[in-house]
């Protein structure tokens, strides 16, 4: 027997999905319970049971049937979850907050609708991945880069939203989102921006519009159902280089983020580079008993002879330098020249003419090519790999770098785990990833990489660091963090969630708002 | 007798007065007619009377007193008009789109509150203004830029929150911005992003934060009253290259155009690069007289004239440089090759070091120092000089750009007005800045700039265009052509108004977002 939405009986419920089912097609209307297993979250920390379950999952394939779907929603009070594609993993995949909800999966509307190569854009419906919007560019011999997220079949939509990142220039995805299309609550649709003039020439262009601005405030949000969206890309730059820089000693990692941040400030560095820990490239090669046999935490031996076997640094820097060879040059030249300085440092580069591919799994991410290497660090710990993310927003200072992997690895070992983990550098953040990852066939590992994701949290908010992105059974947890005047923000949000969405449908518990329908729900899993 | 607000009978006005001076004291409560009269947008055009006037201002010095404030102005359903400085000029100035209301000057809240050097911000108070900050900066010896407006005297916030822009690569304000604190109409003190951590680190690093991002719908906005921004300043490059071209003819603004999106795509060029049609260039320097003695617009024959003799170009481009020197050097050879080719361009550079600081006042403000010389446009017709501008967002080619030109050449022409423009780089879309500059002594030329103003957003928007700012006056119409869906966008802001601030207090007809209580103000003038 499935989950129900709780606040509806069997009866009502089903006749809930046979309107549904009117409106999208019968098989549009998945029940069965194994297709709905599909949807639960496979990376779930902690006991699983009911928590984070579908009821049912239903396709629309248009905005009408979107906005169809949301009055016999509204009609039933039925907590509904949009997903574009439901790849979230690590953040919950595509499994819903509130167990019962409806999952809407937008992968059939998945149209590249307009791609304009002067301008480097494209709009997209939510369905489009970047694996589906790199081949059309190429079919199209579109002068074109993307900038794929770590797994390359991930939406474009759904990753700009929960505002994921890549490698290139253009890595932060939700700053290179211009223009929304919004189904809200009361199927009214909206579009962002100048996408208000009807029949306009810049909804793609120019990101604000007139009066106030919306498109961040459907993100990481339950505001709306995103059916259309714009997004940068790249011209292809007439040449690139990949360079790569090994550092020997764990204490570099402070000197790294200090010689980085004025090249990032500066944008000799216009890329996201990245500051790589040993055991994030180790797994990305093989998995871990090769290296170590026992249980619990890699010691600092193991790691240090598989630092020297592998040929890698205790950090790897990457980044990438795009545009004209006698600028990227000079760029390499100074940059080469002051991480060359720290004792032990190693730097190389390749080199690559515009239209060239790199081969290398990580090479192609960062030259704008999708791929699904990310994932070979589920083998790290054997069995039914899998993973859940802290993601705290780290200051872009050698300091803070410092104490944020010093008290995540200490409290890894404490728990068992590697500090697996890495800096993407913004401009004046880091986003510190650090990965648990656990064999969910281990029920006593699954329970301590749960138990440690709220550990790393409330270590981090103690330091004043906060997440930017967080697993569904944290949800709650992290958004009342954000505590500033007894959380006016947490509070502004249930109040513009409570006037677009009064009968709460839209995602109930997403970044721990709750529509006043299910405001008792807060915090349980 | 000054105006009241629409809804208040003398003595309650004067009660409500009464109290907002036992809250900020009677001296910062103003109410002589003179010092009003200040607070009136000296630029208006049309018939003045009694539009967009102030009854009384009032001058807090802290948020608790803007909390108190807004006590008061619920109790008695007072419309207030919230400004950092007032200097929002060409587009209102100072000025209540709703006769009656009141006034909220910020611009004794004029702290710099946070300056970091190494992480390159700025948490400024809204009574901070260009030059305060400048002077700051300078006085403490920090190696920081900002980027000022045009006008220099105008407020750090204000001028992000309107989304103004200025000439170096932190031009686009509203872009720099980093985490606001917000007053809503219900006294809540709202932190945006990471400022949701109380006693965070963040706050001014990394602006989305977690769960629906607010910062954009604060501005162009009445959802709050901003009284903390933060913004980027830029590192002091080590060099800058101030570049100029001229451009002989009409028609290169096409080609200008065209060679210059993909060297603002590529961040070859960072900053905003301007392209100022001739009589602008001109107006910098000295009034029309020189040039021209007649009343209408200046014939094609006196324009060639003045370009001859001024040795300016048709079209002039200027953009900067900012950074290592071997990089700019490398990057100038590039732009400098590529705009040799148009006939009859000449482009010339001068370089600084980074601590040096250009004589002229244009360099100047691509060198990040505040200028006053804007407004020496104001003296092209003579008399009490005033402007209006026509801002409409221009697509980033070289076809949309000359159509936008023409068409608005021709209407100004027909009005009797000189084209005076430009187009500033974005890096999809142009800003394209037209300014009806008259004489307010001449009500006829008054009525005419009046007049055009409104023909020129109606033949943008037939284009497909829209406008990304615009005066009081046609605020009502402008937001009226954000028509999608019959005003869905609009129809989203004043849910969200109502929602916010369901008395209605503030500032209603902002950006054409009217609240309950006043819509069936909408288009009234």
């Amino acid at each position: 027997m499935n989950v129900l939405p709780p606040n509806l009986s069997e009866a009502r419920f089903r006749q809930a999905l046979g309107e549904l089912g009117a409106i999208v097609g019968r098989a549009q209307v998945l029940e069965a319970v194994d297709i709905l297993a599909g949807y639960a979250d496979p990376f779930a920390p902690g006991p699983q049971q009911q928590r984070f379950m579908t009821s049912a999952v239903v396709l629309p394939a248009s905005v009408d049937e979107i906005r169809e779907i949301l009055r016999v929603a509204r009609a039933y009070q039925l907590p509904l979850w949009p997903v574009s594609t439901g790849r979230n993993f690590a953040y919950g995949g595509a499994a819903p907050r509130l167990s019962g909800s409806v999952v809407v999966d937008l992968k059939r509307m998945n149209r590249v609708l307009e791609i304009n190569e002067s301008l480097a854009y494209a709009l997209v419906e939510p369905g489009v991945t970047y694996f589906d919007l790199y081949a059309y560019l190429r079919e199209h011999g579109l002068k074109l880069w993307i900038d794929p997220a770590a797994a390359g079949w991930g939406s474009v939509t759904g990753n700009a939203l929960e505002r994921g990142f890549g490698y290139t220039p253009y890595g932060d995805h939700a700053a290179m989102q211009c223009g929304m299309e919004v189904v809200l609550a009361n199927g009214d649709v909206v579009r962002t921006g100048m996408g208000g003039i009807e029949i306009g020439t810049t909804w793609q262009l120019y990101k604000p519009g007139f009066g106030p601005s919306y498109d961040p405030m459907f993100m990481q949000s339950n505001f709306g159902i995103v059916t259309k969206l714009g997004i940068a890309l790249m011209p292809r730059p007439a040449a690139y280089l990949l360079a790569q820089a090994r550092f020997s000693h764990e204490s570099d990692l402070e000197t790294i983020v200090e010689i980085l941040r004025p090249f990032k400030l500066d944008e000799t560095i216009r890329g996201h580079a990245v500051i790589e820990g040993a055991v994030r490239f180790a797994a990305s090669i093989g998995p871990r008993t090769q290296w170590y046999e026992g249980s619990g935490p890699m010691p600092e031996a193991a790691i240090a002879a598989m630092i020297k076997r592998l040929g890698i640094g205790h950090w790897n820097l990457r980044f990438g330098l795009y545009g004209a060879s006698e600028v990227i040059e000079a760029q390499y030249a100074i940059v080469q020249r002051a991480f060359s300085r720290v004792r032990g440092a190693e730097i190389e580069a390749r080199r690559y003419a515009g239209d060239a591919e790199p081969v290398a799994g990580g090479d192609r991410n960062m030259a704008g090519i999708p791929t699904m290497s990310a994932f070979r660090m589920l083998d790290w710990r054997g069995g039914s790999g899998a993973h859940v993310d802290f993601s705290p927003i780290c200051p872009f200072t050698g300091r803070d770098a410092m104490r944020q992997y010093l008290v995540a690895k200490t409290r890894m070992t404490e728990y068992g785990f590697d500090y697996y983990g890495g800096f993407t550098a913004g401009t004046r953040y880091l986003h510190h990833i650090v990965a648990t990852i656990f064999n969910r066939d281990d029920a006593q590992q699954t329970d301590a990489a749960s138990d440690l994701l709220r550990v790393l949290i409330s270590d981090a908010r103690a330091a004043g660091y906060g997440e930017y992105r967080v697993h569904l059974a944290y949800m709650d947890f992290v958004a009342a963090q954000y505590d500033f005047n007894n959380g006016a923000l947490l509070r502004l949000s249930e109040t513009i969630k409570d006037a677009l969405d009064p009968d709460g449908i839209l995602a109930p518990g997403k970044s721990g708002i709750w529509p006043r329908a299910w405001r008792s729900y807060r915090g349980y899993t």
